[in-house]
């Protein structure tokens, strides 16, 4: 946290990619990809206009087609944990992973990964079953990007920024069942492309920005749900009070899960935390529960 | 229907099966029947107090393990449409899908369809990701059963019943995605099952039952999303004016989808009619909007 007063020159913005479809059954950024590859030479139009020196590129990627073509969260594995160095730039034998070879393409195309050459910004449209709003999640604590998007005016409420560790941010929106899309939700997430663009385009006219608060939340533990010491099913789901409260504050003692049989298990931390990602579809398999968080607010002054 | 006063006398119902997971990634049921198979031995107890004479045999059966395994409606075909005469007893050759082989399975455990020795009544559950609430679905229009089913006391909403064309109902309940228990719907289908039961068990010790009113709603067509002439995929979402009414009056000019461009399309019909199953995950890939129905109200008076 620097309460400093300081001023930061950073380097313009040339080329963001947006893509969708990365878990194949996340409908919003499947869709909306879709129409902007549709409607492609109209936006950069608009763009030209903005940007008289230099125009924006921008990349529209469907990142996982096969897995979109099923319907599924992935083919073979999670693509989006196939982004590892060790991954990209690894040997390989025997039968490899659809989402192994697609990542390296994908690397191909929009990297490679920090090196010269690669596209400066990656937003990677998600949806979640959990209800989080429009949130958009950072992976370093220096990612002044993120910050700046956040602080810019936006219609759509953003409740948070989460951090954990590029100049790359997912859009996550929720709630949305995997495999549908409500226009409601398709709607916040072109809206909130459409600002981050707006935002780059603003940022590289070389504008100077005020630094200002937001709210940051941080992963800082995951659970997982109760199972069954035999079987490994769960034996229990979300209680109903705490379903749907995603970034509100749980209490020790706070009832977090109904079991099947109706009897309620509290939580037995000892501080208030923050949970996020209630209830997401894709991790009963993965065996988190949630993440629990802390709550920071952090103040950035750059000019 | 019948205005008369007549009375009828039906058999009573000895068996009685409750099927989860027909769906793999329909949770409630799913659960439900792995909760009822580990306390089987107390509900038993408590059904052969009430029903001295002959105890009523409940069969809890997960219906497809495959695909709750992969959490997956199906692995290779819907198990809901394997259940035709044909399928049962037609002759296999080559590579037989999983879910034909499991109906054969499942037609020897539970029937033979159609057969003396089947069970009495089939209870099938079922999720949505409409927000139908929980919805009985009958397949005969002279389906008594069903009808009582609906008339009895329950804590529940019931909003409705629909028919299509045996002694076998399904209980849908929604809204909840796809691989997710949400704990409510959990609890309403548990109370949904228990109310059949009790049901059943009051229906076996004789009593008589007055008529009375039900709404019912049967389907007269559905519709498909829009599509791309060329690509075939979807250009539009459910309308946020339509989403989440299901069972709600449409009428001619009202909204019905937002295409991804925005625009707003129409309702074109000449009368109002029913929509549910509005943005049902199954249907993207059948090709299925939402099936438009009429609604019904029946009197039965048969005492």
């Amino acid at each position: 946290i620097n309460k400093c007063h300081l001023m930061v020159c950073l380097p313009r913005l040339s080329r963001v990619a947006v893509c969708g479809g990365t878990h194949g059954n996340e409908l919003s950024g499947v869709y909306l990809v879709r129409e902007l590859l549709k409607v492609k030479k109209g936006v950069m139009e608009k763009e030209e206009e903005q940007e008289e020196e230099e125009p924006l590129s921008v990349l529209k990627v469907l990142s996982n087609p096969r897995a979109m073509q099923q319907c599924r969260r992935y083919v073979d594995t999670d693509l989006n944990r196939c982004f590892t160095h060790a991954t990209l730039n690894g040997l390989t034998s025997g039968t490899v992973p659809y989402e192994m070879i697609r990542s390296r393409e994908l690397n191909a195309m929009l990297g490679p990964k920090g090196r010269s050459g690669a596209v400066d910004l990656v937003c990677d449209l998600h949806n979640t079953t959990a209800n989080m709003g429009l949130c958009l999640i950072a992976y370093s604590d220096c990612d002044w990007i993120c910050t700046f998007i956040l602080k810019s005016p936006i219609k759509n409420h953003i409740p948070s920024i989460l951090w954990e560790s590029m100049a790359s941010v997912t859009m996550e929106i929720g709630p949305q069942p995997h495999g549908v899309a409500r226009s409601t939700v398709y709607t916040a997430m072109k809206a909130g492309v459409q600002h981050m663009l707006d935002w780059v385009c603003f940022f590289n006219s070389g504008t100077l920005f005020e630094g200002e608060s937001v709210d940051v939340f941080t992963m800082i533990k995951h659970i997982d749900y109760p199972r069954d010491s035999e079987t490994r099913n769960i034996t229990a789901a979300v209680h109903p009070h705490l379903q749907d409260r995603d970034f509100c504050p749980l209490h020790p003692e706070d009832p977090l899960f109904q079991t099947f049989s109706g009897e309620t298990l509290r939580y037995k931390g000892n501080e208030p935390l923050y949970p996020f990602f209630i209830n997401e579809c894709a991790y009963y398999e993965k065996g988190i529960f949630f993440k629990f968080i802390i709550h920071l607010y952090i103040c950035k002054h750059i000019s």
